[in-house]
Order: structure tokens, then sequence, then C-alpha cells
């Protein structure tokens, strides 16, 4: 199981939990009132389908009727995918989220890695990646884009040649763009229609919901209706499904997050450059990864966490190792808390 | 997947829904003011594994540490049991909730059924199932007690001889108790130290929170280690989380509940006896199945939906047909709204 989502210890309102990929702007005003108006009427199951909320997804993203499923959270719909297409044969490409080779392992699937490495940066050779899918005979080739834990974004034209490799073993992509929203680029909808590509977005991370547990699958149609029949009943709760419309239509909170991200992740860059232990990879989402000179990152966690400051240790994403830390883009108190523990750390070495 | 779980039409505000066995008092007032007073606070990731909710649960049942698993409602864990003990054969105590079939065949389980007949009102021969289990290769047997749609009860010492048979071919008891607090009966709990004996329990019922989605389930510890290997991170949201404790703490509720369902179950079976063409099957639940004179349940579920009075028609519980309804007992308006649209019914025909 994943290592954590966020810290939970005794300290919790104090600690600067740098851990857990959140929004830290918290969640959209609209959201919290729309909760606490529904707080009271609870009684009700939720839809068992969701569909109206469907429905006014596919709306908003301009996709068909069917082309949409709805998780509690991404991570459901990354279980549900794996019972519902059963691969034999799986490439990830690693390092990445962890749960996708549980998930895929545990219906059976023998789960292969295109390991991006640190020498490229943690950037996947796309034309070796399609290489590799068309001489094997994967099913199913999972890429995380951005990528989670390394921050690395591929641009969807880049894609070419894996979706026609693809196509030649009638193999599906599973994009996981939980991150997108912060990468500012192009997403893989558009192929959709005419390829089989399987989507997973998270709403719980850009829109600070992470406890309500929402996201959301957009894929082909056959796809789609393959997981529908396995889909259990009313995962997602009456909250989640009343408020991923008004999430969808809230720009200005979209607005108001990328603002925020575009200066304080330049400002923790900045603040990172003035620590001599560590070096950040370059990142497309909202955390950053960073190299931890001496693969020191166990004892650098150690020290922070006496100072009240949680980040994500590394050493069980697959191809890592402990030489790495991944810290979230958080409000500028945290980061300085965060770099300032950091500095001593390395200066007692 | 089950036919549904609440009315969703557009006149729902104004509707009788007797379709969802939702207790209509509303949910815990202390809960809704968590719900409130989280809202705000919904970034945060809920527990991975919910443990400082269960340790909670453990101490208020008195089993000991490991003895629980928690769900995004109950039905989580139907699905969760069914794919980490991956029976070969599975024996369910029918007519019942179908979402247990389902479960089992979807994980490749053999499903036989031990039928419970009309002509026995539906109750089950516990020497006949524990003989039947004894001189099969069932590895699990269901059943729901109060069972589901009938509200039969069976008492916990009828059940020896189901354990002993069982025991004798390390057959697991898979006990649904999701409606026992309506029942004023003994629980199967007792049994979880010395049995291979899994009981689910469902917290929306009864605390009428089914829009949240939170169920546990309690049993012997081999069993709840198998299933926390399959179990899904962080499927039980920060909300559910909260209020676990909280409900099992206000015991005024319960006794509200109670008396509530005291009274309102002798109106509903007293005005039943003034319709014709229904005949109640005698219930330990919060709801009463209906033998409907004729089969006409489809033509009495017509003219009932036509006066915004919903129900639950039974022709998708195995065993059972178009002969019967079942009905929830609600406030004394709905049963009223429901009692003369059904009398106007038989009466017409």
């Amino acid at each position: 199981m994943n290592k954590h989502g966020g810290y939970f210890g005794k300290d919790r309102d104090s600690a600067a939990d740098l851990s857990a990929n959140i929004n830290p702007l918290g969640p959209p005003k609209g959201v919290v009132e729309l909760i606490k108006s529904m707080a009271g009427g609870i009684s009700m199951y939720p839809e068992i389908d969701g569909i109206s909320a469907r429905t006014s997804l596919e709306k908003a993203l301009g996709t068909g009727d069917g082309s949409t499923i709805l998780g509690n959270g991404a991570v459901e719909l990354i279980y549900l995918f794996a019972r519902a297409i059963r691969p034999k044969n799986v490439l990830i490409v690693q390092p990445t989220f962890n749960e996708y080779k549980r998930a895929f392992e545990m219906y059976g699937s023998n789960v292969e890695s295109f390991l991006c490495t640190e020498e490229n940066c943690f950037r996947p050779n796309m034309y070796a990646l399609a290489k590799r899918v068309e001489s094997g005979s994967h099913e199913v080739v999972v890429i995380c884009n951005p990528n989670n834990p390394t921050g690395v974004f591929t641009e969807a034209k880049d894609f070419k040649p894996l979706l026609d490799g693809l196509a030649k073993n009638r193999g599906i992509l599973f994009a996981d763009e939980s991150f997108i929203d912060y990468s500012l680029g192009e997403s893989l909808i558009g192929n959709i229609e005419n390829h089989d590509v399987f989507i997973l977005r998270s709403m719980t991370k850009f829109y600070s919901l992470a406890g309500l547990r929402i996201g959301y699958g957009v894929g082909h149609r056959s796809i789609i209706e393959k997981m529908e029949k396995f889909k259990e009943p009313w995962t997602v709760n009456a909250f989640a499904l009343e408020a991923l419309p008004l999430m969808m239509a809230d720009g200005e909170y979209r607005k108001k997050t990328l603002d925020f991200y575009k200066y304080e992740k330049e400002y923790m860059l900045e603040s990172l450059s003035g620590v001599k232990g560590l070096d950040p990879v370059e990142s497309r989402s909202n955390f950053i990864l960073c190299r931890v000179e001496g693969n020191r990152a166990k004892g650098l966690d150690e020290h922070l966490k006496k100072r009240g400051v949680y980040i994500r240790t590394c050493e069980d994403f697959y191809g890592i190792g402990d030489g790495y830390i991944r810290v979230a883009v958080k409000k500028r108190d945290y980061t300085d808390r965060f770099i300032s523990a950091a500095i001593e750390y390395f200066d007692q070495c």
C-alpha cells in the first residue's frame, strides 16, 4: 500500500506538511458551502452510478455520452481498470505512483517496468517506449503525466509513436493525468475517440478535497463499458457527486490556484538553490523531486520530523532508492520552515 | 447491479419514498454538526487505513485489536471479502440482497443457493442448511440476518449446527448484520474469536447516513488479515472516519430510533391489514415484505408511482418473482400515502 498521503501525527495541526500534493489554498468556497448545506440531508443513497454528475462532466469536457466513469478518488479507478481489463502483460513507466503495480498484480497481471533513469532526468524516451511496446505483447501501458514523483511531463504530440505502437497490438494506453492541471500542458483527451486510451483524473489534489474522495476516468467507450461491468455500486459519496459539477465550473478557483503555484514554485526553487545538499529535478507539477547528496534522504527526513516538517521520502518508489525526497509546493511559511531545517541538517553533517 | 437504493426522480423532494431502508429520523445531530465543522478542512487525505476509527470501534464493540475493517459503505466489504477469500464454492441463503451473488461471481466463485421458500415464510431451516454444508464443499456460507428483503431473523443460538458444520470443512460464515440494530436480537459477534466468522455491519441505514458511505466488518483475525491484503487505500472518506466513533457513542439516537420504529412499524402493520390485496411477512427489520395478490406487484408499483409513492418491487431478488413488494417503515404521512394509494389500486382491479 502507498506509504502515506498526508501526515497524521499528534502535531498534525502545527506541522508543516509537504508530504501530500494537496493545493494549500483549501477547497473552493462553493464546495464548502455545498457540503454544509447538504449535511442535514445526507440520509439518501448517492445515485448508484452517478449518472447525473457524469452527464454534467461529459458536457464540461466536451466528450461524448458514456465516455466517463467516476471513482471514490482516482485510486478506485486504478483498481477497477485492473480488474475489468485484466491484461496479461502490463508495462509501467517507472518510477511512479506505486498503486499501479499493486493493482495489476492483485488481479494476476504480469507487470514489467520501463525505467526512466536519473541519468536522463527521469524523462521517458518515447521512441524507445514505442519500440518496446511494438516488440512486446503488452495489453496495457501505464504512464503518469505529469509523473509522480518526478514531475516530468511529456507533451501530447510526443505520444504519437506510442499510440501507433499500441494500435498494432490492440493495446490500451492508461494515462494518469491527476496532476495535469498544474502542468499547463495539453491533455491526451483528444485521443479517446480514435484510440484505446483511458485517462485518469483526480479532483482532490488540485481542488484540495482529498478527504472527500472524487476522481474520474475518461476514455474510449469500449473501455468505459468494460469497467462499468465491474464497477461496485454507490462508491462515490453524495457530497462528491454534487461537488463535481461545481468544481468543473469554477474557473476563478483554477486561476487563483495557478497564480499561487506560479509564484510559490518559483520561490521554492530559488530557495532550494540555497541548500547545498539538495538538487531539484525540473517539475511540471505541484511538487519537486530533489536528489539528496550522499543518499541521506532518511537522515534528512528524521531531522525534519523533529522540527515538525514532513516530506515524502522515495525509497518505496521503484527505481529511485533512498537518494531522493519529494516536496509539495505549499504556502511560503511551510517552504521557509522546510528550507531552513534542511540547511541546518546539511550544515551539521 | 442492485436495482436502486432510493428514488432519484424529478419529484424526489415531494415523493413518499418507501423504497430505501433508511431511518427517516435523519442523521444524528452530532454527525451533521461534525460534517459542517469539517467541511472547510476537507483538504487532507483520510487516514489511509482508518486505524484511529478502527481502534475506537474495537473498543466500543469490545473485540480485540485487528478484529475490524472499514468500508466505503458495507458494499465495499462484500466485494473485498469476495476477492480476498476467493472461495471456489459459495452457498448463499436466498432470497437476499443481490450484491452477494454478483460479488462472488465477479471473482470466479461458483455460487449455489439455499432457497428459503414462501411456504416456510422465507425462514431458513438451520439444520437443513448445516446438513447441506457438511455434505458439500462450500468455503463460504452467506446469510443476511435479519434478511433483506424478507425481514426474517434467525436467533444466534440457532446458528450452532451451521457453525459446527462449517468448522468441519474449515468454511467461513459471512453474516450480514446490516439491519440487526432493528431486530433487538443477539449478534453473532460473540463467535468471532473461536470460529471463522465474518460479520458485516452498515452504519448508513440505522444512522440515516447513506449518502456518506460507511460500513464495517468484524471477524476472526485471520479473515481480516486476508482482507487487508486486498484493501484499496483511502476508500473511506474523512467525514465517515470521524463520524463513526460519534455514532457508536450516541445511545440517545439509538433509543429514539428504536422507539420510533416500535410505534410506526406497528402502525404500518395495522394499516396493511386494511389493504385487502397485500399480505405482510413477519419482519424483524425496518421494512416489510408484502405478498401482492395475483402477482400484481408491477401494476401496484406503477399505480403508486403516479401518486408519487415509491416502493421496492422484488422481481430481481432470486427466488421471489413478481408477487412481492418491500416497503420501508417511514414517517406516518408516507405510510398513509402508501396505504391509501394501495387501497385505491386494489379497489380498481
